[in-house]
């Protein structure tokens, strides 16, 4: 019964390094909003939550599929009405692979966009 | 009588002016592909048509709206499966005005992907 034990543990710890490379790789789970079948402004809340009650100076937007472009528009609103010094810093698109029940792999499109807030400072660093 | 016309036309050229800043900048209008409410596969095709028949090294995806997801989802495709050494170079994301014919203003997020790919070729400017 080990060898089959091992086996499976294997294939899951496979799994994760795949999804692992695609998704998250380096950032701490905080900062990240993930974005799915809500109406935007539920997650532009979440984001100007994230930038003023947890004084982080950047946030994450994670979404896949059809939810991308809920992200852009949250991320966008954000922009525009609620917090007008957070900058685009970084936008990426990626594919990743998604299994179902069934087991069956699909690919989804994936999108991550990163806004960052200059702290207010007196110092000359802004 | 005077008056009143120079009024409109001073709100119109101030829309156009704002629309122009978000939206076309500086291309030339034959590598744009305009992303609707088709299929993925159907702007695939132009993306991959546009490189190979206008032999044109950058191929710009542009969408507004729910086709958003529709436009990563092309370049993706194309990204993995048609043109692999293609390069996403630049994504940008903003906001659009849209005035429907009731004359009523709304904002909509737009995309625009930009792929290139590098041309064949045997100099070391590779």
């Amino acid at each position: 019964m080990l060898p089959d034990c091992t086996l499976i543990e294997g294939k899951i710890v496979t799994e994760e390094t795949k999804e692992a490379r695609t998704t998250e790789k380096r950032r701490t789970d905080g900062n990240i909003i993930y974005v799915g079948s809500k109406p935007p402004m539920s997650y532009v809340l979440a984001v100007v939550t994230q930038f003023q009650s947890s004084g982080s100076d950047e946030v994450i937007i994670k979404a896949r599929g059809r939810a991308i472009s809920t992200a852009v528009d949250a991320a966008e609103i954000v922009r525009n009405r609620f917090i007008t010094d957070a900058k685009l810093t970084d936008i990426k698109i990626g594919t990743e692979s998604v299994t179902n029940e069934e087991g069956r792999t699909s690919n989804v499109s994936s999108m991550e966009i990163t806004l960052t807030m200059k702290k207010k400072s007196k110092s000359k660093e802004q």
